[in-house]
């Protein structure tokens, strides 16, 4: 059942023992969604507890430091960020039928839980945690507000890509206002700092670079080879996707990562007007309009051609 | 004489067939105050022409294409963006005694004009031109909300250094409700589309990198015998300087740029607290605290020693 923003916030005034779920493969916006939603939670006095399949990559450090929380038997369970219950990993045979509200901003959002507060206008989870929080009248900690900020900033590419939002401008200007917010710092960690591991990825990656469709497509294929090779670990690959955008020209940039099961995990990123949702839709994914992904199986070579002739069709209609 | 918002904005009501200057090497923040401001000007009756020693990158034609303005004797001599009349280039001869007003965001200003609008708090020059504008009362066209957008949206790395404002994530908010403003196209435009070249260039970069003072200061070199190998033009270079603070742990990094005169130029970006303006000063040069830049002679070997010294006082203090 859809809720709003009103029914969300008396939802959690009235909840109790809360454990919140954030999506495997954390990212930005739901460990700050998950680190935000808790500490409000804890302001109107509810015990609550961030969980997740995957272990919070160090980077996060300053929004995980607050501590999980201690163990409890939930009465409530909340997912943030969390389009499909397939995106709890390991965690998802406990919790898939048990999720009591789910807050998002995917617009793929399989509607797999209870009560369902989704505004797929939102640039980040972490916006509609902040218009929460402020719903519920509740002065955040700066450590809420840097939570906050992160999910916006890493979702938005740093306020950079077409899901930017007027409000999310604003929110950024009320945070560095009304907090002490070391925005610079957190963005030279989420956007800026690479390992050494990373930087000879990237020099890599451009090496691998495919073109295909009159340049129109680009593709880096990253198998498991490459990696061990490397001796690069699998975090220093996040943000790899948006690396075959990058040259002039291209309209579609792919990128496929082996997994452990060989199976292929493909991001695709749009540079203007092609829908890559539908695209990732058409090989059973989805996503956003502008950035989408799907699994796909079989050799690299039959990955490639099912991808390339699906990513054909969109840019001939 | 330094004057104030409400000040410059009666200047620029009473000033006649005003030539507007920008710097040498124009970046996104001069060429959106030149531009928005020419704008500005015509909407109260001003003729007006912008100016720059150098020409401006194709990649800034959504800025330049409603063209530069007719040519005419000036009256009136505005510079926007430009600390010292040594960066006017091959205009200085022209131009260096003859500025009636500067507005400008550099705390380096050197005061060179009869009248100094200077807001070393903005982000941008741009952000500066927006609040004349606000000040006059003047409805922005969309093309002058996409100059002064492109302008703090560059100064600020797309709201992301210690430079970034409140008031330029309001800013920011207000154009994107008021206008139609390609801001994802921009800044895809401004930050991440990369000629081949460029790309190629980043690769080498990374190869180039060279470690000091226990991995917190990287240097990269770019020689002339290093771009002509490569076959890349200047311009492919703009935005290097960022490369070495890339790396984790670095506090001080260092891009060395081969003039063809032989100079080095010298650009410094620090990631925390070193304030690189004050090293650059004790070079012969400036800027701000954490991006500044000098020029060095001699062999690159004398300028690498001489710079790793600067930066080693600096580290010890």
């Amino acid at each position: 059942m859809r809720i709003n923003l009103n029914e969300t916030a008396e939802f959690l005034k009235s909840c109790e023992d809360a454990v919140i779920i954030t999506h495997q493969s954390p990212d930005g916006d739901c460990i700050g969604a998950g680190f935000a939603l808790k500490d409000i939670l804890e302001a109107i006095g509810v015990r609550s507890r961030v969980v997740c399949s995957d272990e919070f990559p160090k980077r996060y450090d300053f929004m995980t430091e607050t501590g999980c929380g201690e163990d409890f038997q939930p009465k409530t369970v909340i997912a943030v960020d969390i389009a499909d219950t397939q995106l709890m990993g390991s965690l998802k045979d406990e919790f898939e039928n048990k999720v009591d509200l789910c807050i998002d901003h995917h617009i793929s959002n399989m509607e797999y839980a209870a009560k369902l507060f989704l505004n797929p206008e939102a640039s980040a989870t972490c916006e509609l945690i902040y218009e929460l929080a402020m719903c519920l009248g509740i002065k955040l900690t700066d450590h809420c507000a840097a939570c906050i900020y992160t999910g916006i900033a890493t979702d938005t590419g740093c306020f950079k890509y077409e899901c930017t939002t007027v409000r999310c401008h604003e929110i950024a200007a009320e945070l560095m206002k009304n907090h002490k917010l070391k925005y610079a710092a957190i963005n030279r960690e989420m956007f800026d700092v690479k390992s050494i591991g990373r930087l000879k990825m990237e020099r890599i990656v451009t090496d691998l670079m495919e073109y295909y469709l009159d340049n129109k497509v680009t593709m880096i294929c990253i198998t498991n080879n490459i990696l061990s090779e490397l001796g690069v670990d699998a975090n220093d690959l996040d943000g790899c996707a948006s690396i075959p955008l990058q040259v002039e020209g291209v309209e579609v940039g792919i990128t496929l990562k082996e997994r452990e099961d060989g199976v292929f995990k493909v991001s695709m990123r749009s540079a203007n007007d092609v829908n890559v949702s539908e695209i990732c839709k058409t090989l059973g994914g989805g996503g956003h309009v502008k950035a989408a992904g799907c699994l796909v199986t079989g050799t690299l070579d039959e990955a490639k051609t099912l991808i390339v002739e699906a990513v054909k069709k969109a840019l001939v209609d």
